[in-house]
């Protein structure tokens, strides 16, 4: 592994912000002009503007042979005392160290310069002899005859390589992530970020007129509104809140006469030691005035297509849509990965006329229903083993019975189910599902969103399995956004459910149809709400909102119970000529995330928190000393001996690296021994951890 | 007052984005098209994608006659019942309403809605008749024969009305900050802040390679970094702190190899009851490598030429430079206002044979000298009451006596000091001086720095005061920028001045020249810090930094006394190959709010808190539950009857309009009486309020 800078990172560099580079074009062309051309801009950054350097490490080709050239990098490695390959985020250049008693001095400091050392070298771009050429090195024509040589800063005995073959673990990255930022991996994460949220500005900025203002992020707690960090405040009992998201000041904006808002937020939420969350994130927020559910789709399909990275395929414009009961009813969830098939299907009416008993008196309950998925193939990659675990899963986490219906006519793993039907059960059942020899069914009989919830999670385990066996189900380069619309407005509260509560927050406005509904049965209204999905991951969500002050009121005091106090200003706003607005929030670590296709959103983020919150480099949070909190008016509460089992696992994480392996690291694992791990799964109806902000 | 929305903000607002308007320009032309032409896209925002409107109120001209157009906004107020004046963002449109029997919904409609109510109209764009039109107007030219209106949302009786030439008390404007923002002026504020980030981004991102890189708002405790706003985390006694400027982290992106790093940043700061501060602001924060103090200046002066408004003079660079020396010399501060003279000259040589015993006697004293600043006009000007305003603040806060002298050889207001004088002395002083008849020399003897203090305060206060009675010392289109350089690196403590504090923060490298004292004067050293400075207000300060880990833990260590644990990661990071870098952080709202010529930076803010930390709309910080701050450990510790008073005062805030007069909104009053209140000026020594932040 000469080059671990080389080709393919730099190729998705260089394609991120040029298009594909043609195979084609000759080398002389200047990869460099095609990477920092800004595909609207047609303008060239300047990289070397106000500094020292003449030129990037990775940007010299034969174009630029006889340029004096002065560059500034890293370390890589030295090829015995004869090369030393020179590195910056651009890419890795060859300098000659040279031989010869003049030049001592220089070839000393080359020889010495421990890797990672920072140097500055001065010289003349020259040919590499026949026959030395590196094809595979974006600059591996040339090399550096150096003149003179300077060795800014000298590197100690490093924790971990920076190579990007080296595989280093979770804790260690994070301790020293300013070390893991020089891997060309994040630095590729972090550049397409930047440029995605440029282009997400430019158009929403400067072709649609869009106004970027900054609202506080020092709020007050919000009614039901849980998770939020406080801050105590110099008056004694008093606290700001860190908000989840802007909603509150976006909508005071449109009532404030700026309807087009948008701003890239900082958001907040403490939810302890969930996985793949941060206690701060960023989403892209967005409020209009005068617009309905249509008109924010179609800004924010247009938003995606114009910032979308040059090097994956273009985006096709509208995106599928689909509401929320049909996203339950075939994919068993409100967020479904439509890249692959194996959809749910209603196979009640086969068993009509069942003498299967338990499928008989399923279908006599209310909403009684009989469920399947098809894993095509199902025979062939599955183990028995495997069918275990799932239907351990399916009684564990939902109380459910799952059969799996062995198709083969012959052989081995029949299952005791298969026996009990009847031919012409299972010959309707292989028509209706169009279901193939070496197929299984998964059968569940039950009410009907259980069942639906339980095929749907059941349908992405089999999946992640029958991939990591070897079949293509989805393919990594295409992209399926989808939206999902008409969420009831209202779901029953989990701890007592004859009582209503947002299904996302009370200011989303009821769909134009139900609003009858409203003061009659608010548990059928429909919302004006809508989820964009992307690949089976929520992106972003937003709502036409109430503009009513009596409608907004009759929401908050009679449907919800909340106290309408803490929001008396927002109420009084709706009365003083609010206009009709709506917007959305798209989650911009989990999209960057998946565009990137990295596993964890700790990957886009430059200094992200481990899953406890801890920042592992600086070891934030910390103590602080009686006299830094004094002014707040606020005492620590020390801990009863109960609590001392917490604090000694949290001290744990910054000892152990074990304890940072996430699931999601764990992907190519089986994922049915996560499953039997008894990891919880997100449960659909309490999908939305929050009420209020617009998304996540 | 008919149009509070037509011409002059109107004009700036068209002006900002499109140069100067043209008064020859024929209307026909549409101005529309160069309000919405950003300069440099050369590309025409859509304020009317997505939404229901087919235009902007005020940018219908002549040009649009006889088109069918759908509007929508505000009731801004009626003529008879013959006009309605609608109002969005973009201006005024005047709306017949139709009189005949046919129309008669809409007639009524239009004629009941409340002023402020939100209406949507359909109809066309016609002429209006001769001689009714009106040339103060933008849109005066036609009118809209209306066909279909709707009212969308009806307005409450309002606290004020929206109308410019409307005073409003600075509580009533914050308590319902929404209504405020409907003014022209927030409106204008808040856009150009808007496109003046957008271009800055361009600058940085698109013409010059830089990255936009999100950094935590959840940190540590900075040592030696008080005000820190503190926010208690799950664990017991451990706490984040909220940064006042992301300065480690972007150290660390430069270590990470990021080598152009810059974000707009949330910054925090807990000052408690400061004018002019907001517990959170937002600087622009940028950091390079490989990059001397030459480069990130001329990088500054590159991005303020390139994102300064269109409306005002195009900005000239380089920017002159001073360093810190001479600026307290010639100006007694370190952000010298240098839009007018009144410069502070030594004459100490004019005394050195004096019979003034007391000017002998200071003259002796080490550092002693004799300082001078002219008022031109000042017998004009000034009365002999401000003169002993002047005197008296002068003892007040600097200890120090300042003598008026007058220079008029005839007519009263001669002071004694006057008469005290030799003729050649009052000649030698003249000539000096460069000083007229009615000139008014202010005198000072004392030590070099606080002479110079005491004038430089008197300088600016004199200015305040010759313009309030109507001289012309400052243009208010005229914007002087200035870098203030070579500052000292370290400064006596306060509280003991036998040890060294860092003169803007711990991280700033010495100015190589004087490398060598940092072991054995370091109280000599001056640093690589530099500061921009606009109008008299710093907008800027950055420095080139220590990226040596041995440099950098000796003054930690060994000239600070800190506690190098704490930033134990930073000294780490700096020995695994850290770049030679430096950077700058602009405050954004300082420099918004010179730009706009606002009175306050909460002028520029969408939703600024008072000078108490308050939100008066939503009531945040407010008081929470038991159960909302359990999961963090702390208990609020009820003050002491002493600390009743505080609370007290604080509830007045809300309570009182009289308590949010600033004096910056005081400007026109005579600043003198406000001299004479006894307001604390700021000592020049410790200016910097913070160690730590690169800015403010």
């Amino acid at each position: 592994m000469p080059f671990p800078w080389g080709p393919s990172l730099m190729r998705r560099m260089y394609r991120s912000w040029s298009g594909p580079i043609r195979k084609t074009a000759p080398p002389l062309l200047g990869s460099l002009t095609r990477y920092l051309m800004l595909s609207t801009q047609r303008r060239i950054s300047d990289f070397n503007s106000f500094v020292v350097r003449t030129n990037t490490c990775g940007e010299l080709r034969s174009s630029h042979l006889g340029q004096e050239v002065t560059l500034c990098g890293w370390v890589q490695y030295r090829r015995q005392s004869l090369f030393l390959i020179l590195r910056d985020f651009h890419g890795l250049i060859q300098v000659v160290i040279p031989q010869d008693e003049s030049a001592a001095s220089v070839k000393k400091l080359l020889c010495e310069a421990p890797i990672e050392s920072v140097v500055q070298v001065t010289g003349t771009v020259i040919s590499r002899p026949p026959g030395q050429q590196n094809p595979k090195m974006p600059t591996g024509e040339i090399e550096i005859e150096v003149k003179t040589a300077e060795l800014l800063n000298s590197c100690k005995k490093l924790p971990f390589e920076i190579k990007d073959f080296m595989k280093k673990t979770e804790a260690l990255r994070m301790k020293y992530r300013y070390l893991d930022l020089r891997s060309s991996q994040m630095q590729y994460n972090l550049r397409l970020r930047s440029q995605m949220v440029m282009k997400m500005r430019e158009y929403l900025c400067n072709l649609h007129g869009f106004v970027d203002i900054e609202t506080p992020t020092l709020f007050k707690k919000t009614p039901g509104g849980a998770k939020e960090f406080v801050v105590p405040s110099r008056e004694p009992g008093k606290f700001y809140s860190l908000p989840q998201s802007p909603q509150q000041f976006k909508q005071l904006l449109m009532v404030g006469g700026f309807d087009r808002y948008f701003q890239v937020a900082r958001c907040y939420r403490d939810e302890g030691s969930k996985p793949e969350r941060q206690p701060e994130f960023t989403q892209v927020d967005i409020e209009m005035s005068f617009v309905d559910q249509a008109g924010i789709q179609k800004l924010i399909e247009g938003l995606l297509q114009y910032s979308w990275p040059k090097d994956k395929n273009p985006l096709t414009v509208p995106f599928p849509s689909m509401t929320y009961t049909e996203a339950l009813d075939l994919y068993g969830t409100d967020k479904p990965d439509t890249r692959f098939g194996m959809k749910i299907v209603d196979v009640s009416d086969i068993f009509r006329n069942t003498e299967i008993e338990f499928l008989q008196d399923m279908l006599k309950e209310p909403q009684g229903t009989i469920k399947t998925i098809c894993i095509p193939g199902g025979t062939k990659y599955l183990k028995s083993k495997d069918f275990e675990v799932i239907k351990k899963f399916a009684v564990n986490h939902f109380n459910q019975e799952v059969s799996p219906l062995f198709l083969k006519t012959s052989g081995s793993g029949k299952s005791p189910f298969t026996k009990l039907l009847k031919e012409e059960e299972k010959t309707a059942l292989i028509s209706l599902m169009g279901a193939q020899e070496e197929d299984v069914l998964l059968l569940t009989a039950g009410e009907h969103k259980k069942a639906c919830s339980v095929l749907g999670k059941l349908r992405l385990e089999c999946a992640d399995l029958l991939e990591a066996r070897g079949v293509v189900l989805r393919d990594p380069t295409v992209f399926h956004f989808l939206w999902v619309v008409e969420f009831p407005l209202f779901l029953p509260k989990e701890e007592d459910p004859t009582e209503l509560e947002s299904a996302h927050h009370p200011f989303t406005a009821p769909h134009p149809s139900d609003i009858h509904l409203l003061y009659t049965e608010p548990e059928k209204v429909r919302s004006q709400h809508y989820d964009l999905v992307l690949n089976g991951s929520e992106i972003g969500g937003g709502s036409i909102r109430i503009h009513n002050a009596e409608q907004q009121q009759y929401v908050l005091e009679t449907v919800l119970k909340e106290d309408v106090k803490l929001l008396s200003h927002l109420l009084q706003a709706l009365d003083f000529g609010a206009p009709p607005h709506g917007g959305i929030a798209l989650g911009l670590d989990r999209l960057v995330c998946l565009v990137t296709g990295v596993p964890s959103i700790r990957d886009v983020i430059a200094f992200p928190k481990s899953f406890r919150g801890h920042d592992l480099m600086s070891n934030a949070p910390d103590y602080v000393s009686p006299e830094d909190i004094e002014p707040y008016h606020i005492q620590v509460r020390r801990p009863e001996v109960t609590d001392r089992k917490d604090v000694k696992s949290v001290i744990c994480e910054t000892e152990s690296s074990q304890q940072l392996v996430l699931p999601s690291l764990a992907k190519t694992e089986n994922p049915l021994e996560k499953l039997a791990l008894g990891q919880t799964p997100e449960l659909l109806e309490r999908r939305k951890s929050s009420k209020y902000p617009d998304n996540q």
